[in-house]
């Protein structure tokens, strides 16, 4: 890995960002040279700095780039120390703003400037890496946070969706220990997204019902409930322990969703019954919520996705875009509703 | 993870697999309680056999299920030594022959037996790694006996499409370090070739051409080429250094792919050189091919993917389907034209 390593250092030659789309099977991808300078490839995961070198600390607000947004005490001054939650732009981003044009398209090839917005949502300012760890009010207010980003960049009209995530652990992706989040504002709707409105919509015209409603009502693979919330092992899983948070609730978008009190709660309960059951698994979770700019989302039901990373995606699963997942959501779902939680 | 493995070891009851398919985005899974039991989660994947435990070695022929085919000297025996490639059912199916009937479908939920022929192709008797520094001889004749895999199963009137791939190095999801390949006899077209043969159709019926034939006189991100194949840094590339080798004349089938002699010289360029800039760098492999009772596939042009794990798949990714590669394809191509790679 080490020769990689080299390329990305001495040979690649950064450009703008670009976005484009495979001639045959439409696939998009970000062309974003600027990522290459971060310490995310397999090898380098594994030497992250420790907590005295890490710019997500409170007192090293000077290693990351000025904060666009932040939770501080009355008398702190922006990027010093003081805050509860942080948002600076990704000194590594994959899309920006006001990004330059690309050459024109060329016969087969299609390309887009990467226009967006690539934030760092840093989630506390002591080195922690477990995010639900920390008190319900504070998870509840990085919820109200992860809303004010997507409005935020909602206003912008040449962006069409913002997409949240959090990458823990190295196999999961995650270049720095300390606990953050991503947020992404993207010129386009992605693909997969785009699926599933189009599934929600084909669903309601077929049965005159919200699909997500359904999937919240299944009982078979149901891990938790909570007053507004439900979780579900889904029925196709991709991942071992896979599962989605849904508000029972009908709701198109995240952004507008209330009950963050409850939905920090019910985002701590399902961590913690992953970690009892698998042990501080690495995973990713993400948010889907309705694009901006779409007119006809009132089929949509924003949810958020967990993705605990036990098993290698290999060959099989890039060459043909299906998962082998070698554990059965009710399976997976009897062991984690077995688990009692307590506070 | 331990607590992960022992579940799998302890609390995982084993079920026929099954095809499902999420309600919402129509995402194919196969759920496979048997693929739990092989080396393959990330932890165990660091501790592989040496080549005194190896099972696909020669002398342990024992160790694996019986052989289905095999390219033996004249005088030994099936399930002996004395073969030079030897293809075996996987011990840890992911669709097995015959799969039992699972639970009709109930309400929003849709699955089917996972009904098909999962094998491996034992690449070389001697615990050798990579295939592509085996003689050329030998890389022709592998060839062949994929082409004999795809031939034998496409008579079964169940299955579908025939998928064969190779997974090098753990981090590319290998669970033994001896060169071997999968085939996966499939009851379905896969989402990923569908999505191509869809592409290719609508290109055809536009332009009158074939997207593939044009995507193989892209010099700019040519990589090399011999008197019958190219070799392209694809234009939307998901992985840095990501590269398909294509036919130059338009060919649906890989299977019945004419000059094997130079496919196989080509392919061991192809690695050479990607050794050579990267420093052995964990990869997958994949061919496609037209599926097997498709009726209109004259459109379809066969190729292989060579996909380098430099990177990881995080949150962005699997939130979205669209991938981030800091690598423009250009400057991976120039970087493999460079290479000079002598016999």
């Amino acid at each position: 890995m080490q020769t990689f390593e080299r390329f990305l250092k001495e040979s690649l030659r950064p450009r703008p960002p670009e976005v484009r789309s495979d001639p045959v099977s439409g696939q998009v991808v970000i062309i974003a040279t600027d990522r290459a300078l971060r310490p995310i490839t397999a090898e380098a995961t594994r030497t992250r700095p420790s907590d005295e070198a890490c710019p997500f600390c409170e007192g090293h607000e000077t290693e990351t780039p000025p904060e666009v947004q932040a939770r501080r005490t009355a008398c702190s001054r922006p990027n010093g120390p003081g805050w509860t939650i942080r948002v600076v732009p990704n000194r590594f981003p994959a899309v920006i703003p006001g990004c330059p044009g690309v050459p024109a398209n060329q016969g087969l090839f299609r390309a887009a400037p990467a226009n967006g917005a690539h934030e760092v949502i840093i989630e506390c300012p002591a080195h922690l890496t477990d995010t639900f760890e920390l008190p319900t009010t504070h998870v509840e207010a990085l919820l109200a946070v992860y809303q004010d980003r997507l409005r935020a960049h909602a206003r912008d009209s040449r962006l069409q969706y913002g997409m949240l995530f959090k990458n823990v652990g190295a196999p999961a992706g995650a270049s720095l220990d300390h606990a953050h989040a991503q947020f992404l504002g993207l010129p386009f709707v992605p693909e997969r997204v785009q699926a599933e409105l189009a599934g929600a919509q084909a669903f309601r015209r077929t049965h005159g019902r919200c699909v997500f409603c359904e999937m919240a009502n299944d009982h078979e693979r149901r891990v938790l409930e909570t007053p507004h919330f439900v979780v579900i092992a889904p029925y196709a899983s991709r991942f071992p322990f896979e599962v989605w948070l849904l508000p029972r609730e009908h709701q198109p978008r995240f952004e507008e969703a209330p009950r963050l009190d409850d939905l920090a709660a019910a985002c701590q309960t399902t961590l913690r019954k992953l970690k009892a059951a698998l042990g501080d698994p690495p995973y990713n979770y993400l948010i889907h919520t309705a694009p901006w700019n779409a007119v006809d989302i009132g089929h949509y039901h924003w949810h958020i996705e967990v993705l605990p990373r036990l098993t290698l995606v290999a060959g099989f699963e890039w060459g043909t875009g299906v998962f082998i997942n070698p554990v059965p959501p009710e399976q997976a779902a009897a062991c984690l509703r077995d688990i009692q939680i307590g506070d």
